[in-house]
């Protein structure tokens, strides 16, 4: 029997984990600096929790299965929705519930060289707080996150939901169809102009309501204020990134913002702010950030009423756009050294020293396969282990080891003192 | 709309969480100290994989479920199925290739206190090497990280599936039938000796012979060598013991090892030595600790003939154990302090104080609630964050702020340098 990862999935191994937990901690680092605090929920999720506010083209894309006493379940498609769950069913917590999660998602799309079927996703959010500044404290753990990767320059797209639906307003269409409407929009970036206008014949509107509705959508934000100053719902939605543009300057990333109309995003539970951050000279991969406020849908869950907003950041795509550039200066392991042993004699010998290391916290390797020296180095090199220390009867009697720089390929003389100190460092 | 977890699942709340990255970062820790490397694979794999070796008990519990394109899928019930996989279709990897993973496992189980149908596992394995001295070091390095996590004393129990083997050879069983004996006995530990007798019966043995087999291992050592010496394979099955053994003297664990006969484990993929560790003094709560080499897992999953064996520590039972035994000392929050603005005017300053801090690594929050003094103080209280830095004009000006210790409940006056400082530590 031969098997694959199923379609859309796939295996890490150790040189690739590596650099995802190092894209990892250092993400997890940046949201503890802002408090946020860990927080998990399992994989799985009743499929009418996941479906509730998902909208239709994410709920198709739902992995739905029946557990043995016929529950209808579904592996979770975001991180955002278990968690409101969870706040719903929480009412003690102190808010803002401020908290961080780093896991795994699902959705069976068409799976494409950037689009997997299971994917990472690192989000923070504010649960609680109705101020435009937990938006925007979320943007700035995102952008902080991503420069301490190495990223220089953002372009942080920002639209609001309230916007959207003044457009819709304004141009007299159906509002019970605006999330029709917002998941149009949303294609605007990603297909072509006849496939969103399509899809907003379906939404009701017709071709004057459509016309209308781009040029809106295509209007600056001074536009934007003339032709929504009879909705009151579209005020609303500009105030609101008034009031996170002033939140921008005093977090000092003002300068990044751009209001786009044509921003809408894909899933139903959005209820205000929305917003996307974009590399700057990475556009090609597009946004490597999103998120917005989602004011309802806590509610939705039998929670109380309870504002909220939250930033996701797109690890999958973080760590390709890295690999691409060149970002990473990691080694292919985390192993610093390998004890080998010149002959049998001594392989105890090397376990005691190897066990020195271990010790000292150095991570190492010993021969498992009665190996030869010079089989022990391939290996060593194989694996891409920087040292080789070789333990010979010698090397024991004087207390002297060689120590051997398999990159530069030569050989330092020391004691394992001086072994341990430099490790140490 | 109210919802819960699915049953067996539950979410993990800051407080859980923090606990969780601790046990999991130490974990860690002490897997790379011995060179193993870090490792992934999706949720899911094709149905038939998970259901090739893992035996009729733990095949039912597999979550099963088809895809859209009707492709027949189980999520994960162990770590080690998924790593022999991907071992079977890269023959590239060098050997021994040491790897440690540690994610979630799902099995549809009953569900009781201890047992969830979602739940971790850190696992280390050895793939390469058929030296019992890749068992000792599995074993060695999951006691080393036990120790670092406070345990003290312990109880390596071992067996060997060939030993097992011999004895159904002995007493003149259906050898094809093992691994239904190899279940049967499994469950010495959990179940009567009736349902056990009964499940023999039902593996084609009579009575007799399951007299004999309770009499076989509840044999000493010493005894099954003498039980044990017209069997080929029982003899091959106590020398590896006595392999074991010899390097667990090396490895400095000989005096916690204690051969028991009675252990046999549940999954049908071992084929040689297996094994258990209890922590001494909490033998109440079960093994925190199981594996055993699988020398034909990788062949049946069309890879070339390869040893491994690993070993896989129980994360939820020994974060249960260190919980009911007081053995943490961590704070409920990452947050290392609450920067509090005494009123409006000082918002901005309190943000850039908060900014400083964050530049440096430390964890703080701002108020997001337009809150008072004292109900920021009650806030910070209630999530349990030990400072709260206190900024007014007043403090502003004398460019020195009360630092208050919310479990010692007194201030001290501080320059923001002598702030930073003090968290720096």
């Amino acid at each position: 029997m031969k098997f694959q990862t199923p379609k859309g999935t796939r295996d890490f191994l150790p040189d690739e984990m590596i650099r995802r937990q190092f894209v990892i901690n250092k993400i997890q680092e940046v949201f503890e600096r802002y408090g946020f605090e860990p927080f998990n929920t399992p994989a799985f999720e009743d499929f009418d929790l996941l479906a509730a506010k998902s909208g239709e083209d994410v709920k198709r894309q739902i992995y739905e299965f029946r557990d043995k006493a016929n529950r209808r379940l579904g592996l979770r498609f975001d991180l955002t929705v278990p968690m409101a769950r969870v706040v719903a069913s929480n009412p003690q917590l102190p808010k803002p519930f401020k908290r961080y999660a780093i896991a795994p998602v699902w959705r069976y799309e068409e799976v494409t060289a950037a689009r997997k079927r299971e994917f990472w996703q690192c989000d923070v959010d504010v649960v609680g707080s109705s101020s435009m500044e937990s938006d925007v404290e979320c943007i700035t753990a995102a952008v902080d996150a991503l420069r301490e990767l190495g990223f220089k320059n953002f372009v942080i797209t920002v639209n609001n939901r309230k916007i959207l639906d003044g457009f819709i307003e304004a141009i007299g269409a159906d509002k019970n169809k605006d999330l029709d409407v917002f998941r149009a929009i949303d294609k605007l970036k990603k297909f072509s102009e006849e496939t969103v206008r399509e899809e907003l014949k379906k939404a009701g509107m017709n071709e004057q309501q459509i016309g209308k509705l781009f040029k809106l959508t295509s209007a600056s934000f001074e536009g934007g204020k003339i032709l929504l100053k009879e909705s009151a719902v579209g005020k609303e939605g500009l105030k609101e990134i008034e009031e996170i543009i002033k939140f921008a300057k005093m977090y000092g990333i003002a300068k990044m913002l751009k209001v786009d109309f044509t921003l809408a995003r894909g899933l139903d539970y959005y209820t205000g702010p929305i917003f996307e951050i974009v590399v700057k000279g990475y556009e090609k991969y597009g946004s490597v950030a999103g998120g917005g406020r989602y004011d309802k849908l806590i509610e939705t869950f039998g929670g109380r009423p309870t504002a909220a907003t939250g930033i996701s950041l797109g690890i999958e795509r973080i760590i390709e756009i890295m690999q691409q550039e060149k970002m990473f200066k990691l080694e292919k392991t985390k192993t610093k050294v390998f004890v080998a042993a010149v002959d049998d004699k001594v392989r105890e010998n090397a376990r005691e020293i190897a066990k020195r290391l271990r010790g000292e916290g150095i991570g190492c390797q010993v021969d498992l396969m009665k190996r030869s020296l010079s089989k022990q180095l391939e290996y060593a090199d194989a694996l891409g282990i920087p040292y080789v220390l070789i333990v010979g009867q010698k090397e024991l009697k004087s207390k002297k080891f060689k120590l051997r720089d398999m990159k530069k390929k030569n050989e330092k003389t020391m004691t394992l003192q001086q072994i341990l100190k430099m490790f140490a460092k």
